[in-house]
């Protein structure tokens, strides 16, 4: 299988793009290749698609249903509840809701933690996404539970391999507060063993460093560093409440961090420290985190509040250019979770969109880049393509209006 | 002319929406109207359009032009040489790009300010829309300058008269550095006899406040207070710079504020003490600012930044709930220009919009408030009705592909 994308631009240049399999074979000019489907992107710009380093695909069931409250009074009233309700089918039909929103907006690429890993499994699988999918690991300190968990783990990670490569499977520890410390040191050994990612929420409230030093006598990151937790192998999301010693911390031992400032904002848990981060040259990707906290999946949308917050936390107009958050949003996140995608170059995994130049939004046009961040919406993505096969094309994904359907009628279902 | 909108979802309700003329007529159940062109709603809400209470609408020609620069850099070296080119035939162009954009994203009426008067006013009548249209006074204290644009503003508020009623005329003062004392104080004397609002900028930077102190000793706001300018019919956009005394005497004058947060954060202006105003009752509208410091006009965007720009700056998730928000994106805009719109309520002029509850991005559907503030996007938005007429259905607007290549001819005109 081969597919000819022809008379994109790309770079400013028209340009075709062939696809052999799942992967970029030749970009350049006329390119011929008899055999292959052509796709003919003649005024559309070609860009890589997003990945989104952090989130909870399947609470999209969970889309405003609680807004604009205190966290405690969010959580314990409004979101333990109704996820209490979510069974594996509910988590299926949320993560299908989720790859589809995704795949409208551009990201064909995913780093979860959730629970029922089979039911957001199947439907990655089914929606021809890529995702790294962690089941997320909570004992709150009960050996019984954390057994449980271990054991829960493991099956996971042997049953993973029934699905194709575009799911890869992570450890998923919930955070410091809600795994045991031999939970957590297992989570460890058994990622070392097993080469795997490791994805954990880390200092994301005040509360977390707080209970932390009251406990530890040491804040989170510090703690992290003294167990031997931290590594480049480490995804932690959020990293707001850092002192500048766990900033160095995390450089030292090459941590990858998610940067969430829509949720950030939302749910006023603060401002990660982005500029003494990008200083000290931690490798930092975008995530959107859960539509509870969002409340959508809109990498455009979250590239843009990420520029917007960096200016306003720096007091700098230049700080975090279109440029920078656009790869922040794409190729930092591939190399996040050491996916070969995030970019369009031979020999990498075929995953890219096609932009509608003739979109209002991307009028007059003098810089493709700066009109995705900071003025583009959904509306001006034409076509998606993951792992060479179209996802989307003239903005119609395959069965979309039974996804949402099913989706809606979880608001009676959980009320 | 009427139009009967058919079981559309309001408040929760499935309900009927007589328009006769360019009002609502009747709101309720199960409505007849024989001579009524049928509009079928059903899947749909039926929600008040916005009010952009800030923007400069031709700017769209400079979108994504340039960006991620210091403020004077961004402005000597790339806006203003690119503003001198633009003639009343451009202006014309980029307004009519404006307001494709502002029906595409649910917006039906805008405060402007900027130059070539009948070029936007042309673009406003063609489009179907509402606009509320100052031509910006700047005379930078030369004599010559202030006499002509005092006979400009004479002569545009006569000539305004051609147009249809959803043209309103106000006056636009740049800001007091770039208007003299004396035409600050003619604009005052001018709206006072006859009866016109005020567009200005103020305290959008901090060199603004100390231009002022050196010049006068006193603040914008306490200077602006002291010549008698402030009062009701003055709309001061961004108000960003302000010590607890102005906030005040802004209170004191009922002068009305526009937020425009996007633009603060994306010219790293600052931040307006949104909390310090709220809880002094100064009436807030919301706008997008123009499209070179923003870079869309989408309010949809505006309020869900605004939202999560007071959460984090107030440290309060619940700051600025999202039907608050959405209400300083429509109604209280439209009474900040004085204008009665902005709410579906018999008797009120009929702009509205139905958004497609069947969208991904509205799913499951518990509050299609906090949807459209926190989850929606343009794509969301199927018709959109302004003065009792139909401008867009199914997502379309009549001409918009010759609309949008009319401005993409400016990219090489201008380069």
């Amino acid at each position: 299988m081969s597919m000819l994308i022809q008379n994109a631009e790309f770079d400013g240049v028209e340009t075709d793009v062939l696809i052999e399999g799942n992967r970029f074979k030749a970009i350049g000019k006329d390119i011929t290749s008899p055999d292959a489907e052509v796709l003919d992107a003649s005024g559309m710009a070609i860009v890589p698609t997003f990945v989104n380093a952090h989130t909870h695909a399947s609470m999209t069931l969970l889309r405003s249903y609680a807004d604009d409250l205190e966290l405690h009074d969010w959580l314990t009233n409004y979101i333990w509840p109704l996820e209490e309700k979510m069974d594996e089918e509910a988590i299926y039909h949320g993560a299908r809701l989720a790859c589809l929103e995704m795949i409208k907006s551009g990201t064909t690429c995913f780093n979860d933690m959730y629970w029922h890993f089979h039911g957001v499994a199947r439907a990655v699988e089914e929606m021809g996404i890529r995702a790294t999918l962690s089941s997320v690991f909570i004992d709150f300190s009960d050996p019984a539970k954390a057994k449980e968990q271990r054991e829960l783990t493991k099956r996971l990670f042997r049953e993973v391999e029934q699905y194709s490569d575009r799911i890869k499977f992570a450890l998923g520890p919930h955070a410091i507060y809600s795994v045991s410390k031999e939970s957590i040191k297992w989570v460890k050994q058994f990622a070392r063993e097993n080469n795997l990612l490791i994805h954990i929420h880390i200092s994301e409230t005040r509360k977390e460093v707080d209970d932390c030093l009251a406990l530890y006598g040491l804040r989170p990151v510090q703690w992290l560093d003294k167990i031997g937790f931290l590594g480049p192998n480490v995804i932690a999301a959020h990293a707001i409440h850092l002192i500048d010693s766990e900033i160095e911390i995390l450089a030292r031992n090459d941590v990858q961090v998610v940067h969430n400032p829509v949720a950030n904002m939302k749910l006023a848990s603060g401002s990660m420290p982005f500029g003494k981060m990008r200083d000290r040259g931690i490798r930092m990707a975008l995530g959107t985190d859960g539509c509870s906290s969002n409340n959508n999946l809109d990498m455009l949308e979250e590239m843009k509040v990420a520029a917007l917050h960096a200016k306003l936390l720096l007091r700098d107009p230049t700080a975090l250019p279109a440029g920078d958050v656009f790869d922040m949003a794409t190729v930092k996140g591939a190399q996040a979770l050491g996916i070969d995608c995030g970019k369009i170059a031979e020999g990498m995994l075929a995953d890219c969109m096609l932009v509608d130049l003739s979109n209002h939004r991307l009028a007059p046009g003098y810089n493709v880049i700066d009109d995705l961040v900071y003025s583009a919406d959904s509306s001006c993505i034409d076509t998606v393509i993951c792992d060479g096969k179209i996802l989307m094309r003239n903005g119609c994904v395959a069965g979309e209006e039974e996804i949402v359907a099913e989706a809606r009628k979880y608001k009676q279902k959980f009320q």
